[in-house]
């Protein structure tokens, strides 16, 4: 269930015909969602604005909600990709910004243990502004078995007996593994990784939410990566 | 207003007794709680659990509200010290990740534009996770007087006109300009700024939430000043 014309325009470009249309009296009076039902040519459903809005998870509803089959991955993961690995990232809005994240770090699959809130839930969805279409998404992952499968370096984020991520070494494909905030990585799933980085913290606190700390990763990841391509 | 004994805590270690203490009573039953209420030394009430309840900014109230006078400075914001200058940020959520964030990366005065959320709300409170405290904090600032004021590099994020965060060339104290997500910096602030920085994206997504950009700078800063720094 995608909510909105942003969100329906991704998935049409990255899925094609969802099943059916939802609209509301205001948007069966929007031109954007009008143009974009055009292109859809799927099955639409005016409803009435009591109703809508009931099915709606906001306040101010879109006018447009669209109903899709979520895409089924034939194959597992892949072991030779780069990677981000969630353990048991239980906030939606959180999840939905590290797919963001990802997304925008250039990280094509991410893999989630089954604790993880839904990657597709609305409030995922909101919070990833369509890095969910963008990505190989793979829900219900068992991590410990995938990583130990993993051909390249895996690199979890730790506070205890970890090297800078700064003087860290690695080579892709690269899986990173984030946890839970409170909670941090399982035993198991810290166990199966073959590197533990920190990120070094001049300030008071000792931790970064796990958005920050994700993002600080991964983007130490594309400027050396940057730094290692030649100028164009 | 502060909920939860962990707040509480902070607040003692960094300004000293407050004015009251609200108990509801499990709170009064909670061994925590009456400790620190032991080292406060402040007058304490005890409310009717429904009372608390509707003061508790939470569905689970910790038992313990503190009521406090914010520290006002009595001085304005330093231009010769490494600064956050948040413009427009109207999420709770994300100005207390910013805090924590700028808190982490030894960043220790931050300056908001009046529109900002404000930073002592429960909810920037709880996302902070106690960086107010760690922090010189002025509200209602006019960041473009204030960073042509600045006696040092001032970078605002944007993307376009601007430079590779990778490659531009910074001295301290810094000012680092971030504004918010939907609108971007507006065209006074960006103005005001010295230099322009982007954050290269390999990726498909155009942007980072505000959360993560600045995460990404600051600890590039950090990165910078660590290799800067002899080994210990």
């Amino acid at each position: 269930m995608l909510e909105g014309v942003h969100l329906a325009e991704e998935w049409l470009a990255a899925h094609g015909r969802p099943e059916v249309a939802l609209l509301s009296p205001q948007g069966h009076a929007n031109a954007d969602i009008m143009a974009w039902l055009n292109t859809a040519e799927c099955a639409a459903v005016m409803l009435a604005d009591a109703l809508f809005r009931e099915l709606s998870g906001t306040e101010t509803p879109a006018g447009l909600i669209v109903i899709a089959t979520l895409p089924t991955l034939a194959t597992p993961p892949a072991t030779d990709r780069d990677t981000l690995a969630l353990d048991g990232v239980q906030d939606p809005g959180n999840l939905g910004c590290l797919l963001r994240n990802a997304a925008a770090a250039g990280i094509a699959q991410v893999v989630l243990s089954a604790d993880c809130a839904e990657a597709w839930s609305p409030k995922a969805l909101r919070a990833g502004q369509g890095a969910q279409f963008r990505l190989r998404l793979y829900e219900d992952v068992d991590l410990p078995a995938f990583l130990r499968m993993f051909q390249g370096d895996t690199l979890a984020t730790a506070l205890e007996d970890a090297a800078s991520l700064y003087s860290a070494r690695w080579r892709h494909p690269l899986a990173w593994v984030m946890g839970s905030e409170g909670q941090g990585l399982r035993p198991e799933t810290l166990a199966a990784c073959r590197q533990r980085v920190r990120i070094p913290m001049p300030g008071a606190t000792e931790s970064l939410n796990v958005v920050a700390a994700a993002a600080v990763c991964l983007f130490e990841m594309t400027r050396r990566d940057l730094a290692a391509a030649p100028p164009v």
